[in-house]
């Protein structure tokens, strides 16, 4: 991620960092070998509380710098490490450090680690706020009437606040499984092949010592590993941030369409010298929406990416090993995105009365639903037939709905005896504007606000966020 | 999928057309309108069982002819069925067929059906069919020792019984999924845009009508859907179908290299006429191996297109229309490679004397590891390096590890005490074969084996399958 | 490709057949096989014409099905053929059909054959009908001025033939490169492992024997083969199509999105018994472009399969098997969406009147353009900012540009003279309308439209089309 | 491209920073405004050689830092650059800076500029550089026998040298299209919409000032550009670059599995102190080749994007911003691969011995072809089904092709003569060892070998490489 996106996401990006750097990186593989340490140290050497202080203080002591500088000899990471490790400690833990793992155990338990506190401690919180924001739109317009749009042309009317009620209720629900796919993110200790054959010279029982050695660092054990944890868990929690990435850009687009000139109902914020085009002075371009679905198309196709991660031939090749760093990458980008979506959303413009004066401008042409269907339940056989072509003739003649209705007045006396009957108000009013036919628009919005609202707040706190 | 295909798996998607075929997919919808209408009738005719009979009768009377050649003056598959299904009935139905619905009501309803039901009756017990094949495999080669490859190198040994025990595990984990997610599948009932505009017309409280014609079919209501129901439904269901996928491809993998000429430790069934090829006479190709490797290859990606098809934008737009009938084509392909993985594991070959050599070939300097963990146990703080530097010895001199450890007195009776200690075993005879150094593969092989095989039977019953 | 497909493309499908259907894949790897044959008869036997007759004869008396039937017994496709061939010749010459060749050699020439002829007969005439209709729509509406729209915000004026020039020249580059590349297309006669082994018993000169086998059936050698042709000659190909189809389905987003309501400024034709929606008789919907969108969301992915397909272990694995088989696939979507895309093109509606209305309708902000361009060209430094200023300040006081800028008088004048002197237009006339600012839209439209014509007549003759 | 990568190709990675980074970016654009404001000054201030050397001396005294600056006030950065740029000449010079020319104009031709130069400094230089390699080692081991294997199978024999010579003609093939593509990327002078609009008020012939501007920059005019070039030239070049990915990771896979501990016939260099495994001190592991494939995995699955991008809504949406600029991410990660290879093969090792060895292990059976051949040759119609139960004879009675043939008299004599005859050696030495049976091998080798060494030197030449 460059220079510019480092710019414009400053405090989310050092946020970030504390779990997505090389430095992170290296301070969670620290964190996990000395977890290994005290274990061996507990079980072998006794609870000596002096050297475990030495042991928690290395996460401190030790500098990434020093562990690349080691990796020139060894070309090999964890080996590399695990040399400054032992630089660190009295010569007698020398022998423990490591003991008995093999690189993936800590690599891929330092992964999980990392992955589930970037989530908890920063993607999620964001989500979370987005979501916030949506059930406040929803609440805030849930009774504005709006054009319901199909295919792009103007179909029966919904209310503004129903349209963000969807986007809180899709993303709700995504933000629910990528809460219980980050705490299902595995480790292990399993050893070269996954069979615990150096465990087994080592511990009496090398299945418990793998769950005590991730229990204390808050992850469960793969059920299976061979050399690493079966790519699954991880594939899952991506899959699903891709899922609610999709969600993120479908909103985009909506947000860019209604900014067209021709429809206007939303604006993104304009700052006082904010300049839309280099030539064309006049330009507000919806250009935030645009970039959260540019983020969308870079980022959405690597899951190609982490599908192919999942074969690795026997008990493991090593041809994951630079594609799984780019998943650092895709937390960032997803971030990024949705950060972007929560600026938007936070200070967006809504024309209240652009969208209502574009509704009626329709005119009834959008109630020949209700026309065919107060009619077919006066029995009338053909109704839907009969409204297609009052629709025809009052489009070629250049006239209304409601005209061409009207002038049968057998067909307008049904309507208005049904309207008075259902909707208390009469057909001349009901056909002059489409805003009294939006069914359930309002309270359904309000049902899925109130859910939300709800669940944002336990999702909050069971990700220790505000 | 062509005509090859078809051959290949006549069976296999004979079963499959009963959900997935285009008249299936008229069978359906036709089930979906019929379930509509019956609440019509109940809620404002009367329950008149012989008119229920007759649209009971409706799916067997419609033939899916009839509906094409009504589409070719309609160019609207729904109204074209809607016309059929009215001159099917008495006349004073018509008005009530498919009335407050709109066309997406039906046909997202119907695949939600149609998908749940493939699924059911087909694909899971596709998979189950792997699961129990492969902890079938488990259970039998549970102590069979085989080299653990890592790198494509020779690593430490494990059980040919734990390889196969990985693939049960990640399938069986998969399978749990689908099931979960085939009945997750959701329908609707809200209208045009979603907000029951229509259905606001003819019912008091469309929710709860949404809820009874959903329950009569089996489903459950989309939690917010505008004229389609949320997208993430279905992609999460075929995303974990590609998850599954992949760890077939995976295991394909792996059969295929381990029958290269050079490790030949399995082989696929070869009839007796066939022909390898068809200029080499001698050749016996993993050729089923590779053909579910090549599935994979050409499905896999298709995810791309799942993901796309989140965006609709507003209310929805059909540009998702044409890509979600290829579903049908992925499930299909998803069925062939499965059911060719199980015709390869069915008869696979494994040749146990092979595999026990290859790993003796490799003689001691599998048993590094082992050594350096002893040496390390026993305080020597240099350890790994020691060993290190001792396979390289054993390299270049062209003896083997055994040798090179014995020459140092002192080394080779610290392993011998510890062997004998933990083991039970004398340095030599544990120096001779790396066969007994497999660690827990076995005991894991059979803790796995025995998890899923409940599961299986679990799964296979809620599936109704046999 | 299903059914409804099939149905919607019959004479197209059909067409297509003659190169892609199963039986086509037996007439064309009988014509290999001939080819060779005929070769290994004059040089061994002689230039026995009856025999050479009879073998030209056998691609009429070899039925597929008399090859499936072989294939049940042997598992290998070529080798069935090859008994099936033999059972149709004199008993003399059985030994030399498909001597010293690969099935490979067979497949691979026998595809490349298929494969161009789909082209050339097919789909390239398709495209170019694509192109013609385009260059004609471009000629129509040179000078029929249109908003150009950036993100969707009006910008300053184009003409309605200039937007269909856009995919004239973009198509009509593709176009070029499609017909290289497809003659571009390899085949092989160098055996198991492409070094020519086993016919290097049978001729003096391997690569020779090549030449004149594949030039007998229009191709050219692999310059490298291993068992199977380099699969780069084809990657190409199918990224060409896939850049062309990019092209189409941009124009289908374009003309789904001019269709919107509040646009409305083409339209796609709506037969009279035609139906929009289902439950919204009112709606004429973008069905076709949304369905060209869809098939690219489709097939587009599909790229990645194409791009796996290179890496083949060693001298060949046969893990792109299946998957290559799917290219017939992704021709017939790629043909099934630039014929739904002629179908638009040929009969699309252009409402002339709105869309010089629309461009009305924005007033003369699309003129800050100009305006700052003038005032720059007349020594302002700050022109730009004083434009951005000038449209904030129309926008905020409801007004026009032209109001706004006819306030200050010395701007006025300032503008008024040079637009007399360069375009012959008082500054009055010129604010009136943005219709004079479309700049070289109309001449570079007639320029491309022209150059376009030509390149598509040489290429329908080369073709071998009309 | 994190740190790690950044470490492990510094030279590489600081060469490609001249062309790739953000300094770069805003160098190239002041190039690019500092050439349209030469042709602004010469054309109507007059060829003030003083003004044009301030103009030219732009771009060593502009900075990064102020445009970012600048930026963070104008939130659009073109305008920024124009204000600083403004900053830095004579006030009298401020209305020209970027007159007439949309924001577009400038990043097009400046992006072009950039992605010309990075390939042809520093991209394909590595690439002639694997080239030179591979032709290198085809020319060394032209005539070194190795099993040819396909399907992981042992077929006939190649040599190792020619297994070389695949890859520099396939990588030769894309070099030369490369650096066709390369040089065919375009800028633009159209204006805001590609109608030439504003330019049209400054100049008479503003395709010819578009000719003008871009050659003194050393590109071509967009044939059609609306607001943004075509985005094919671009797509064309980042998609042939990812076929040369594709070519790449063959040969890393092909070299993996070579490396395989049964395989054993090449090597990667280990250095003295490398740690191969943190728990098993014997391995050696193909680390660089799985690095290779890696990183195809993390980018070939970006064209998906790129295609994506060719869609950009009328007259171009934004929603490529930020996707375009991950072009450089993606060279910069192929290069990274490309040069990891290079290493590999620069110090590839050769196990000559090994290899020979693995090819007279299979014994005879690897000759089943050509006795089939020579039988054929000899009359016998059903020569291949012999041979096929012959080596199954072989096979079973655990003896050798060569002594199931033998014991046919007939069968024997015929092969022997005709081995004397053509291949002038006798049956028995024949079948001691397949290393006679490689064909042309050799000789097509060399073909390939020179071809390519005198393509890579004229390449080199013209991109003005070494």
């Amino acid at each position: 991620m460059d220079h510019r996106y480092w710019n414009a996401n400053k405090a989310l990006f050092e946020q970030l960092s504390d779990t997505l750097s090389e430095q992170a990186v290296i301070k969670y593989l620290v964190r996990a070998e000395a977890a290994l340490l005290k274990i061996h140290i507990e079980r072998h050497i006794g609870a000596d509380s002096a050297l475990l202080k030495e042991v928690d203080g290395l996460e401190e002591v030790i500098t990434p710098q020093e562990v690349f500088e080691e990796e020139q000899v060894t070309h090999h990471n964890i080996r590399a490490l695990v040399h400054v490790i032992q630089r660190h400690l009295p010569a007698k833990l020398a022998p423990w450090v490591h003991l008995g793992a093999t690189s993936a155990d800590i690599l891929d338990t330092a992964a999980a680690m990392r992955i589930r506190d970037a989530m908890n401690s920063t993607i999620l919180p964001l989500i979370l706020d987005l979501l916030d924001i949506l059930t406040a739109l929803g609440d805030k317009y849930a009774a504005l009437t709006q054009i319901g749009r199909t295919h792009g042309q103007a179909a029966v009317p919904i209310t503004f606040g129903f349209a963000m009620a969807e986007y809180a209720a899709r993303i709700g629900q995504s933000a629910q499984l990528l809460k219980e796919l980050s705490c299902g993110l595995r480790g292990k200790l399993s050893g070269a092949v996954g069979a615990y054959n150096a465990m087994s010279l080592i511990a009496e029982n090398p299945l418990e010592l793998e769950q005590a050695f991730l229990e204390s660092l808050g992850l469960q054990p793969a059920e299976y590993s061979n050399q690493i944890v079966e790519p699954e868990h991880l594939l899952r929690l991506l899959l699903e941030l891709n899922v609610c990435f999709g969600i993120i850009a479908n909103l985009a687009d909506d947000l860019r369409h209604l900014q067209r000139t021709e429809i206007a109902e939303v604006g993104e914020l304009f700052g006082e010298g904010q300049v839309g085009s280099s030539t064309m002075p006049h330009k507000r371009n919806p250009w935030n929406s645009e970039h959260v679905k540019s983020l969308w198309k870079v980022f959405s196709p690597r899951v190609i990416t982490f599908y192919m991660d999942q074969i690795s031939e026997h008990q493991r090749d090593l041809s994951n090993s630079a594609s799984s760093r780019f998943v650092a990458d895709y937390l960032a980008g997803f971030s990024a995105a949705a950060a972007r979506m929560k600026t938007i959303l936070a200070s967006l413009g809504v024309d209240e009365e652009r969208m209502k004066a574009n509704l009626i401008s329709f005119g009834g042409s959008l109630l020949a639903e209700p026309s065919y269907i107060i009619l077919a339940l006066s029995g009338h056989s053909d109704a839907h037939e009969n409204l297609r072509r009052a629709t025809l003739e009052a489009h070629a003649g250049g006239t209304t709905l409601k005209e061409v209705l009207r002038k049968d007045t057998e067909v307008w006396s049904i309507l208005d005896r049904y309207l008075n009957l259902h909707l208390g108000m009469d057909a001349d009013a009901f056909y002059s504007s489409p805003a009294a036919y939006i069914g359930m628009a309002e309270k359904k919005t309000r049902l899925i606000t109130a859910k939300y609202q709800k669940i944002s707040q336990a999702l909050r706190k069971s990700v220790g966020g505000e």
